[in-house]
């Protein structure tokens, strides 16, 4: 199957939005064995949107548009997909009742009805998300037309739990997929152990770098999903192998996400174990992503946000002295708001972080970028440093990256792994 | 001018690497006044490569293709757009001199010397972070050619830097833009109360909704830069007044990152006043958001997680009685964690999140998506509460929500405005 990608809105094209949901749906499409033969941007211009739409299908089996299916005059997507395919518009009663439930009691104007117009006979593909439906239907010539909207809060749920299955009908056969993900190991280090694995054409191997972490997709093609599952777990174990104590996770999971935090928050209820952190230049990033987690409150019960001096005084008990003679960015000041935040939260871990995120406040000796993080478990308390060459480091991945070096540090603690591993 | 954009590599087709050059260069020629009608994305195909390129010349007067200029053999854009302008390559001098000073003594493939390779008579653009030069070409038809390299290390600064001074030679007039950026009124709404401002033709406004806020872009074009920047500044001017105090923040900052942490770091920092928050569902996000601004610190002192009861009680001094009797999630809950959290950070206002993000958790009473906030300044306490269909609300955004209100709240008493607005 051969597949082109259309992404409307005039936003993609003034480059005020980057366009992520078009490298979702081409990693999707390609995992399940779908060729991306081409892809288009264009803007809400009716004309030009047909004239891409009627190229798209001449040379392609499955054409998917994403973007412009939403209440405002300038979402023509649909409009245009429909005229070009010869249907009408027709109002779909689900959409409507989701719509109407969605607003519930509050006044909705016309704008808002527009989203359940759908063209006739066509699959509709739910939107759990938000408003505007997707849905797929045939050209003419017998092509597949897929039309998605383009927040990727929807798109991406969309692709991956309706779409995806609706074309594996067409693709033949059955495909499963693994996750392995690492962390603390670069994409070129972990390349190169898993080179061989690069290599393999069923299943396959795709690695992708995401923030700070290093992920391996493993797919592999079957005649039923049983044996395609099996290929991959077999797959999976090796490279995990291969990679050490690197892997922090494997599953089935297709989002390209991040979820250190994920293995953290099991590992700790597993354990019946709780944890608590005294964030200074992360800033509560910590928290936030341990409680992105359902079920955190089980294995956190307070943690705490400490910029200045006096808070770190108070709310943790580090010693003036301490402050004053190493400093607040010191491996000394990280280690006491560790033991510090783990009395005053009575927590059986406790995380101190504190850095220099920038763009301002670095000096020659503790330049941007310089992060030290502090891990207490009562008996022993591991410290590790973080440094970067300020210019290719903004504030928020130096921020992101301290946040998942504290996490991994809590992961390797709970596993029994030594508290860092150096990628040869 | 009219542009159409070619992005070249099998990489972007299945979705490893995600377009940010593309963006890059659209914002950028966006801001000179050059409309790009167009993008495509192909992969390292020489036909498709050759009919896209054909295709995007008969359109436009400018067709700039980035990536595949790098020296293996996949890389053929270089190649192709040469041959379809019916022009040789021919070595560059200078380009073979800076390849050799680039590999400075390290023994050289010949594939490197590939990169010198230009098309004649072109004009070059220096590539200061890498080893592939760009250029820009003339084709039969009269359209300029730019190549660009891959790497956004090297593309990005070769556009600012290079291009798009070379361009401005080709433009006449200028182009101005700014962006109007609302909290609280829905997609929908807003374009309804804006409905006349979206059909002008110049300057023009665009809207786009997202997460949970809506923007609108105004972009004029004229004879000058500030006969462009005025003429935005007069139809942004009556745009606020139409959406009235749901507006956060007007500026000329091009990109669609939510920044109402920003305006509220401002209006904290503006009147020398301090926050501080005791956050149960939203964990940390609150701080995290406002600690993503730089210059966070001299606002924030200290922030509070308080998951469990026992740390609302201890930190936040809120009476076990009250929450016996009214529960953690309930407007007492929130007013007592913002009264308390203010006292106890000795902040200039407090402010308290308590709710249900669910998947689980939820009851009839006080189902998933019930949040209650609360904003204190030491005289009056403001409470809000959230809800929201759960099956709409997966919990990334019922928190993401639940933060942006209560940034909310604080933008509109640091501004002497009401605690909340109902759109019509």
């Amino acid at each position: 199957m051969k597949a082109e990608l259309i992404s409307v809105g005039t936003e993609l094209l003034l480059g005020h939005t980057i366009d992520t949901d078009a490298a979702y749906a081409s990693r999707e499409l390609a995992a399940a064995g779908v060729d991306v033969l081409r892809r288009f941007t264009v803007g809400d211009n009716p004309a030009r949107l047909e004239e891409t739409l009627r190229l798209a299908l001449s040379q392609s089996d499955l054409v998917i548009l994403i973007g412009g299916l939403g209440p405002t005059k300038d979402d023509l997507t649909k409009e245009i997909a429909a005229a070009v395919c010869g249907r009408q518009l027709v109002p779909h009663e689900e959409s409507r009742r989701r719509i109407e439930e969605y607003f519930k009691g509050r006044p909705l104007g016309e704008t808002q009805w527009k989203q359940a117009m759908l063209p006739e006979g066509c699959d509709v593909l739910e939107n759990n998300r938000g408003t505007a439906p997707g849905c797929v239907f045939s050209a003419p010539n017998g092509s597949l037309v897929a039309l998605l909207p383009g927040p990727p809060s929807e798109c991406e749920p969309m692709i991956r739990d309706q779409l995806m299955p609706y074309l594996h009908r067409f693709c033949g056969g059955a495909i499963a997929s693994l996750m392995v993900r690492t962390f603390g190991i670069g994409e070129g280090s972990a390349a190169e152990r898993a080179a061989d694995f690069l290599e393999m054409q069923n299943p396959t191997v795709a690695p992708y770098a995401k923030e700070s972490e290093m992920f391996f997709r493993v797919t592999a093609k079957a005649a039923s999903e049983q044996e395609a599952r099996e290929q991959c777990a077999a797959v999976a174990r090796r490279l995990c192998g291969r990679l050490g104590s690197f892997v922090y996770d494997v599953n089935g999971d297709g989002t390209s996400q991040s979820c250190l935090e994920n293995t953290v928050v099991r590992l700790l209820t597993e354990q019946g174990k709780t944890i608590a952190a005294a964030e200074s230049c992360t800033g509560g990033l910590i928290a936030k992503r341990l409680t992105d987690v359902p079920g955190a409150s089980a294995v956190l019960n307070m943690s705490f946000v400490t910029y200045s001096n006096e808070a770190k005084r108070r709310l943790l008990g580090v010693p003036e002295e301490l402050l004053e003679r190493y400093g607040a960015v010191s491996e000394e000041a990280a280690r006491a708001m560790a033991e510090g935040v783990r009395r005053a939260a009575g927590s059986s871990l406790g995380l101190g972080v504190t850095g220099i995120a920038g763009p301002d406040g670095g000096t020659p000796e503790k330049p941007v970028g310089l992060v030290w993080i502090a891990l207490s478990d009562g008996e022993e308390t591991w410290v590790r440093r973080l440094s970067a060459p300020a210019r290719f480091q903004p504030r928020e991945k130096i921020r992101f990256r301290a946040a998942s070096t504290a996490l991994d540090m809590a992961r390797r603690r709970l596993s029994g792994l030594p508290a860092e591993e150096k990628p040869v």
